[in-house]
């Protein structure tokens, strides 16, 4: 069993992270935020969404993060789009990359955006058209891959079909999230195994809450099936409003703590990571879940 | 890469557990709590340790817990023991198998039992031999076998010496301790992979704390090298006095989640777990780090 010798980290604490927090953190700590999480050389950072503010007041401000952020070369910055008018804002802010989202399973996206999945891929399929033609990259995000707070167990079959219409339209990388936490490492490794004989494994990147202490043991079978590129968020923010107990993204930097320990080489500075979970948590006024940010914590404090 | 069906859980809360919280738990709610333990399906307990009681005050009560416990059929209560004067007092409370401990790295020896580890291996060995004489079971714990406070990395070589000086003693399981909560899943497969070489694995037992979010990709890549036997703490009660931000043994309830998603048989009931958790969570007086502990809470909050 070889792992690769490489991945990338790809940070969605300011934009799935914040999402699902009660709080509102200003415009000027979120862009500070970001550049502390750059400083850590993290080079992917899912910036914001642009939904309607109605719809999640913790990201009103996309527009506003984009025009104060101090770009750094190499970085790129992506904001998510449900629909043609979240992408118009997005060009006009000149983000690097657009995310799009569906879910695997047809309740969850209806909940979700009040709309059935093949509707949702309609409309996907026009953002993603327009997006590529003003040259830029797009990123698929696939809710609800290892199970459904509605529908239980998804297929494997029914996220292949999600996955290849995404493909179909040109979508550059999926990434498949565990929206509920349920996700454990015999399952990642069954449907990583089957997605592989018809999606090169450099299209695909895996996103984990570890809402059951499994985020990490998942990541390590995505790496065993030759998955290069993992989300996470800072603190181990975030989580999913419509799911009971969805407590949390994996933290960037326990998913750092690992690969380093692992000997998987991210080019991201764990202690970077830390110091950046150590400037937003107070902004975000709830204690954070993240392993490293409280191993810190605890040595400051003299514990 | 197969696992194995069937894997026993071995439940540490009552000694591992209590042994670092800074509560004192009343014999009687011990005793209740071990009777919930048992009645989830587990069927071994380490019930105490007979130290003496200036050193662990949380444990002072070890012969009157051993009193009060009603025994179930099929269930082994085994207690740990530092040195002769231990023993006596447990063969006296009639425990049924006896633990005794050890470091793979000889300076975390020192400052626990103030002995270097072959001063200690003298002294287990007459245990051991006593103990069997009077037909009790052993099970020796190798602490630091994955990293040692003062020493750092402890070598392969070193652990193979301690468990073979343990085996040749005639003690018949061996507990792999990560007593600082640093081991990752690759350095777990290679451990195992070279104690292999000449222990069987059915002789071998992991011991993990999740002090930095790993233990549940550890015990899955103890499963991968075909361990059966995996130690936990109800709740994630406890830690290590010794060792900075060893937050808490991985919680048996949490280890119990991820065996029935992978199609692990234990034969024990995750919400009997969960409810003991419950149980003595108000006892202990602080919040207990286990996933399905707070999942179970959530739900009756109705968050």
């Amino acid at each position: 069993m070889t792992i690769p010798a490489k991945a990338i980290l790809k940070e969605v604490g300011p934009r799935d992270g914040l999402q699902n927090e009660q709080a509102l953190v200003s415009t000027e700590k979120k862009v500070a935020w970001i550049e502390k999480l750059t400083d850590a050389g993290l080079n992917y950072i899912e910036v914001s969404s642009f939904v309607s503010p109605k719809w999640i007041p913790a990201l009103a401000d996309a527009d506003d993060v984009f025009r104060y952020l101090k770009r750094k070369d190499g970085v790129t910055y992506a904001a998510l789009v449900p629909n043609a008018k979240g992408l118009e804002r997005a060009l006009r802010a000149d983000v690097d990359e657009i995310g799009v989202f569906v879910s695997a399973s047809d309740t969850h996206n209806r909940r979700n955006v009040n709309k059935s999945t093949e509707e949702t891929l309609t409309v996907l399929n026009d953002v993603a058209r327009e997006a590529k033609s003003a040259g830029k990259t797009v990123r698929g995000y696939v809710s609800t891959v290892f199970g459904c707070p509605y529908e239980g167990r998804v297929s494997i079959g029914q996220v292949e079909k999600t996955a290849h219409a995404l493909l179909d339209m040109g979508i550059d990388e999926l990434s498949l999230g565990d929206t509920i936490g349920v996700a454990n490492p015999l399952q990642v490794k069954q449907v990583i195994r089957q997605l592989k004989t018809t999606i090169p494994t450099g299209r695909l990147a895996l996103h984990f809450h570890n809402t059951r202490g499994l985020a990490c043991a998942n990541i390590m079978a995505g790496l065993e099936q030759n998955i290069q590129v993992f989300d996470g968020a800072n603190g181990g923010l975030g989580g999913c409003p419509y799911a009971k107990g969805a407590t949390g993204n994996v933290a960037t930097e326990d998913v750092q703590y690992m690969m380093e320990s692992i000997g998987v080489d991210t080019g991201v500075s764990l202690k970077g990571l830390v110091k950046a979970a150590e400037y937003i948590e107070p902004h975000v006024g709830t204690k954070l879940p993240s392993y490293q940010l409280q191993l810190q914590q605890e040595e400051e404090d003299g514990a």
